[in-house]
């Protein structure tokens, strides 16, 4: 399969390494909405602006897009999706059910494929929270993120008057992780869940205490945990904080039994250290998948919960029922 | 959807007690090869002989088939597939192409969907090696099963000479899933990720140090294990080791980046405190999806690989991308 990444940051880098790793996939080209003279690939594979895409059109059997899910997905997936099989990691949660409608009709509309939503969450723990759910009806689960950099988080933080650079972890609270991993079902408050550790480099003679209290006191952010503000020079910063780790845990506790008297704990984690590269990895899978759905006459608008899982993989059916079951 | 069980044991009466947390499932009854008088169903739902089942060709959608893997389901899953849509949890791996191409043919020929080798393993525990495969290429999987009591072993420990009852469980090795989990891939004999412990009841006066050499010698249950060996009486058999819990987890290591820099790994891992109404559960939810699959046209014999998550949920597509997503 022939693959095109639309827009190149640290998404579409992971994109064009991890098709590497898939013997069945070429990349085409990147598309950049920048000079295409100023972006030069990791792996060489040429640079075109991002307006010339429609001369791909024939060239390209599914293009992944690699914008952000605030401005750009919106309106880009539906509009390259009259052109392409499209691919994208759109994660506002609250607003698929929209991106959903606009994609499908545009797809649907010209005999083209698309998935949204791929990644991890959404993407893989969407996946999991539905196949425990659908086995256990009877139970209550639970996401747990991290520990890992959030980057809406760290930006946030960047914006405040007087700090140059920062990094903030999201952070389970071990208590509640073990007591649901021990197969409790309590009722636990986003402060009970998750705390958030704060790395701040600030600007010589910088107000620490108000950026602290700035931090701190950020709704939505940060006032709803418990949060702990450390600051740490730029160095320390590019030598401790660099990557881009993630994680976390989709648990289900359930109940079987005449009188519910067994209880059941289904759990999937992950840890990763690049969240980007993992991503990236997820949605070229997701890539093969359409395609071949594509190739089997389906069109519209696909999430992760409609992929059965041999479409993803580069066995046959033959192999993976010899070696995978 | 209507529910046929065939087989009454610990299986069937965990999809009986299943089908009762899933409002869009009835039991229709349960078919029995011993004198139905003599069985009587948990829920009160009808008992009747297996030779019955054909009356039943327009009364039930997806018949679960609750039979042994060795003889019982190599016969029964391809002869009923030919008047149901049936459901099975073969799970010889070995066998799994051979068993495939016969309910294949038979359920094909009939216009019939067949789910062959339902369960956690195989089963859930497929499909998450197919996924961590598919988004990892590069890396490797990791199976541990446990701690839980395995039947078969169990069984074969009650064959011996003098052994009145017993009960085994395989348990993983903390060090090897200790390595896996931190990212390591180490490699692995059987002897370094399994241990079995063993509580047998010994018949009055039986040579107990025979007993404990015969366990130990045992060419393919025990032999290739560290295997431990301790003597209880009846009643603490029952008063501790009545129940069937089991579990386990797949792990994959894998990397990523243009140098293979960076590192994830992925975990599925189940603790179940029943193990037949775990699986039963399990089967449960893919007969629902592949009654779905059938009211769309699709006939044939399928494997948990080919179902897509969206279609085992009692949920909507819409509700799906809303809630779960």
């Amino acid at each position: 399969m022939r693959i095109g990444i639309y827009g190149y940051g640290n998404l579409g880098r992971g994109v064009e390494c991890a098709i590497g790793a898939h013997t069945d996939a070429t990349l085409v080209g990147v598309f950049t909405r920048r000079a295409p003279e100023s972006v030069k690939t990791v792996s060489g594979a040429p640079v075109y602006p991002a307006q010339s895409i429609t001369e791909f059109k024939d060239k390209i059997d599914i293009l992944i897009i690699c914008g952000g899910s605030a401005t750009d997905l919106p309106e880009m997936t539906p509009a390259l999706a009259r052109d392409f099989n499209v691919v994208d990691s759109f994660d506002t949660h609250a607003k698929i059910p929209e991106h959903f409608k606009k994609v499908d009709e545009a797809a649907r509309k010209n005999g083209h494929i698309a998935l949204i939503s791929g990644g991890w969450d959404p993407g893989l723990f969407s996946v999991l929270r539905v196949y425990s759910e659908a086995v256990l009806p009877n139970g209550k689960d639970y996401t747990f993120w991290g520990r890992g950099v959030s980057q809406g988080h760290s930006d946030a933080i960047r914006r405040i008057d007087g700090v140059l650079d920062a990094r903030q972890y999201t952070v389970p609270v071990p208590e509640a992780i073990g007591a649901v991993r021990g197969g409790d079902c309590p009722e636990l408050t986003t402060r009970e869940k998750h705390k958030r550790e704060c790395y701040v480099v600030a600007a010589e003679g910088a107000d620490r205490a108000r950026i602290e209290k700035e931090i701190k006191e950020m709704p939505n952010y940060f006032a709803d945990y418990d949060t702990s503000v450390t600051f740490i020079s730029a160095e320390e910063l590019a030598a401790n904080h660099r990557g881009l780790p993630h994680g976390g845990s989709v648990i289900r506790n359930g109940a079987t039994g005449f009188d519910g008297e067994n209880s059941h704990t289904v759990e999937f984690s992950l840890r990763l250290d690049s969240n980007p590269e993992f991503t990236a990895s997820v949605l070229v899978a997701y890539a093969r998948a359409i395609y071949r759905m594509h190739g089997r006459g389906e069109v519209g608008c696909k999430t992760v919960l409609d992929i059965a899982p041999a479409d993803m993989s580069q066995m046959s059916a033959e192999e993976l029922r010899a070696r995978m079951l």
